[in-house]
């Protein structure tokens, strides 16, 4: 068996961003991989389900959480489109996520803009993972917005 | 009619946060107010639903928006026991919340200790109603639980 990159699971979380985009949501999605293997997806649903807190990333903790029966998401990684917002990372602090791998950064919005540190401190991070694409879908989205 | 007074919505979020603490979750409650009247109520159940992202703020930021059919809470105010998380005030800025009245000072996990600052740069806040009963109940969780 091929040994699966995080460019292959970034891919499946823009896989997800596209969907989002597919119904006119700010194109973001997002996957946790557990053991190698992706055990929950979600793309942002903020329009459709009327709700601010419907982030990709706030709806894969909630869906992890359900899978596997506890609260902390000590041995998962989260790979999202997007560096995520200040709220997202509150969430995925109290779930003492692992690792978070994201795509493209946000120098405005992301969570990595404020002090002190948001993330839980033993969460490991990589950003930049098919940045371009990432970045790309999202610009195209406000372009067709505008 | 007699004026309703913020001690009066707070006392009402602190009875939220006494049903948390008789389900032995850590306790904190919130209402959501608009024209004067709660629209939405909610207490923490992270515990009860295996979610860290189960706080009060962001039960309540969803039940309003489910309720008014809108994402933003321009004109509601919400009174919470507990001065709000990273993710509950990143979740209140999405929101855009006219008002935000909190009970007791977090000063660890309290979004104040951030900058730049984490709310809606329109969102009025006022803190410290009813101190002294919202963290009483929360230190007595605690000594319970040691």
């Amino acid at each position: 068996m091929l040994r699966t990159t995080p460019e292959d699971f970034m891919r499946q979380a823009l896989i997800e961003a596209e969907k989002a985009y597919d119904k006119d949501e700010v194109p973001i999605g997002a996957v946790v991989v557990h053991n190698n293997r992706i055990i929950a997806r979600a793309h942002n649903l903020t329009e459709r389900l009327n709700d601010t807190t419907a982030h990709a990333e706030m709806q894969v903790i909630t869906a992890t959480s359900n899978l596997i029966g506890g609260k902390y998401l000590k041995n998962c990684t989260i790979y999202v489109t997007l560096e995520p917002c200040v709220m997202c990372a509150g969430g995925l602090a109290w779930a003492q996520l692992e690792q978070l791998v994201f795509g493209a950064y946000d120098n405005v919005r992301g969570y990595s803009n404020y002090s002190p540190p948001l993330l839980h401190k033993r969460t490991k991070v990589t950003g930049g993972i098919l940045e371009d694409e990432c970045s790309l879908l999202i610009r195209e989205f406000f372009k067709k917005k505008r």
